[in-house]
């Protein structure tokens, strides 16, 4: 049977455990493809550098534009990552009818519309399983098995590294600097970790799930995105001792209306019994809620070589079995073509620390200031005397303007001499 | 664009379901398949019966047979259950070239062979997500996305009825008896409990999921089963005790070596910081273990008309779209083609309680009559006194062939007055 040909693009962490299990499981995919697997050519950066794996030294080349528009190619793997030159690359490859396998996410949520669209005119497919939550089957079961229900909401811990800097703060009390230190030197968080802290990657990720799950296109830039650098080891503490921990979470959410729907990453206090509060060190996991299904959980690792390299060979098998069978997978979907709302339309919790003069009256006014915004207060707290005095608020549902309203006129009350912090409540409606 | 046309077999708790989604869904189905769905008929028993959902009588018949190889009839939906006349009835349809989506776990499991040779040989899809863990999209998973992996170990809770009644067991201290009784008030149990009770639903899902997995051919009468009617409210509560929790468990595990493969549904205990042990009431929770990809778990609802229709309607768009592109989904994958192996070489651990003699010397007899088998002790625990006086004993990992063989040695000490428990240890190793 005539093999089907693989182009690389990238030989790093992904890369390179890629060549070693097409390599190692060689007989396996074939038999699963319907035909053998065979690599064509790997990009590279530079020729001379050393890897992790043996590839033959005539595969690989820095010409990447003449690997992936030669004429014996059929399928491209994309793991460089970032947007230039992968997006080009990428475009030539599907418009000249390849298929592609990328693990993305960054250029998917900057600009995917241009991606599958090349994929409709080349009458390739294009898959992308392991851009978001590395190994764990989640797109598939969006884009397919759910095709014949309504996603309602996503939720989830979609960013490894900022689970294991604020799953260490939870369980040894560490401030955010020594654990953002100690994930750089295991390896779980880059020498500049902004994309990871500050919600970059979570937020990319959160539009392709958005997209999935709501028939819709979403940019990376219609994500409301807030960041963890800012949570103190005294939130960690604070929100311990009220039986809730705080995670990154990634909250696709259709309206009640179902007209449109919000995409949004940000810290969010969730109880202790909530299934996500239990994900550890760097570990994903993803709650989705459909209508009939109800709710459902997918747990596992996130990122790592050989886990997304999992993730993209059974993309490489579905390619390879489409190719064979002179068709192709589902095709973006955006039918529905659901507006995203912005981030004030948003229904949610809040959880107020407020340093205040210790004196009657006080929580009167306090609670004037919530009902003049008509959020309504599910619980109050009053901590500590004199200057000490602190009155910890959680609030009912409420839109997310009239929750940030109400911080604003706290923050001018007179007899509020701090707001100490303000995090969301999720995951206990 | 032309419709498509579904008959739907069967128009009880799931078919009901399906009907009312295929008609409340009809343009999105219509969007995402590429062409309508149409209902061409409803095969039920008996034509006059109040049903849960409002169905054209025009549609419905009792002559299954006829509407299945009626020459406009693109695909089959099959919700009977049971072996006849399901069997028949999915084979006159493939062999015709109709596609068939079904949840009937156990036809599948007694002879699935047949019914994918018919598929094969009428070039049409069968499709089965919804057989296994209801709505959980676990098969595709296993079947597409891991398809460039290699299983190891597939282990889960995959029938809700016994989660329920040993979950209220763990939580109240209630007697399997009452258990059983409220879980057949709430409707979470049949009036003859027997497939669930006695492991008969867990083993034919557990003999889907191990084919899957492993890429061979199960039956279920391959997989060791035991139920658990046996389970007393003390062998709950000295589980609990000793910070474990009873589940029914489905496990396929390949051998160290690869070349075989175990099968079983048993209980067992596990530790209760294992995911599976937080898996509460009738949910359904089921981890894969790759070489590649780690740990995956999938969690979710595994019964129920709503999310087994929600399984049922995922795969009517693909199948529906698989026949509007010309092609077909991936098939049986048999290539492995591994032997099940017998219980006895299957590795696990044990946890046993002696009614002992208390006197000098019992627990060196003891301990001489688990290293005459092989088989090494991980704790041993002395409780009570006089005539209470008991053993509890866990082992490390041992074949159950010599954990089996020490059991029986050790009725047969003069020592031991009673063997008051034995179970298997899960999930700790």
């Amino acid at each position: 049977m005539k093999p089907l040909k693989v182009a690389l693009l990238g030989c790093g962490v992904v890369g390179s455990q890629v060549i070693r299990l097409m390599h190692e499981q060689a007989g396996d995919l074939a038999a699963r493809v319907g035909a053998p697997l065979e690599l064509a050519g790997v990009a590279v950066r530079r020729l001379g550098r050393k890897r992790d794996v043996e590839v033959d030294p005539a595969l690989l080349t820095t010409d990447a534009e003449a690997l992936v528009t030669r004429d014996d190619v059929d399928i491209v793997i994309e793991v460089i990552g970032g947007i230039e030159p992968a997006r080009s690359l990428i475009v030539s490859a599907l418009s000249r009818g390849k298929s592609v396998v990328t693990a993305n996410k960054a250029l998917l949520a900057a600009d995917g519309a241009a991606l599958h669209e090349a994929a409709r005119t080349g009458r390739g497919d294009l898959y992308f399983e392991a851009s978001v939550a590395g190994a764990i089957p989640l797109l598939r079961p969006l884009r397919e098995s759910l095709a014949g229900d309504h996603v309602k909401r996503v939720l989830g811990i979609v960013n490894g590294t900022t689970n294991y800097i604020l799953d260490k703060m939870d369980s040894t009390g560490a401030s955010f600097t020594d654990a953002l230190e100690e994930a750089q030197a295991l390896g779980y968080a880059e020498a500049d970790p902004t994309a990871d802290v500050e919600g970059f990657d979570a937020a990319a990720k959160a539009a392709i799930l958005a997209g999935l799950a709501f028939h819709s296109r979403v940019r990376a830039e219609e994500v409301h995105r807030e960041g963890i650098t800012d949570i103190t080891a005294t939130d960690v503490a604070s929100a311990k001792a009220m039986g809730y921990v705080i995670k990154l979470l990634a909250i696709c959410a259709r309206s009640d209306d179902g007209r449109s729907f919000g995409v949004r990453v940000h810290p969010a206090m969730i109880p202790r019994s909530h299934p996500l509060a239990g994900v550890r060190e760097a570990y994903n996991a993803v709650f989705v809620e459909a209508e009939s299904a109800g709710q459902l959980m997918f747990y596992g690792k996130g990122a790592g070589g050989a886990p997304t390299a999992s993730a993209v060979l059974g993309d490489l098998v579905a390619v390879g079995r489409n190719r064979l069978a002179g068709t192709r997978g589902p095709e973006e979907s955006t039918y529905a073509d659901l507006a995203v709302h912005p981030m004030g339309d948003t229904v949610t919790r809040c959880h107020v620390a407020l340093d205040v003069a210790d004196k009657p009256g006080v929580l009167a006014r306090v609670a004037e200031l919530f009902a003049k915004h008509d959020v309504s207060i599910q619980t109050v707290r009053q901590e500590g005397h004199g200057d000490d005095a602190q009155l910890v608020i959680v609030t009912h549902r409420a839109t997310d303007a009239a929750l940030t309203a109400t911080m604003e006129g706290l923050r001018e009350l007179d007899i509020v001499r701090a707001v100490a912090s303000v995090m969301r409540v999720e995951g206990d409606e």
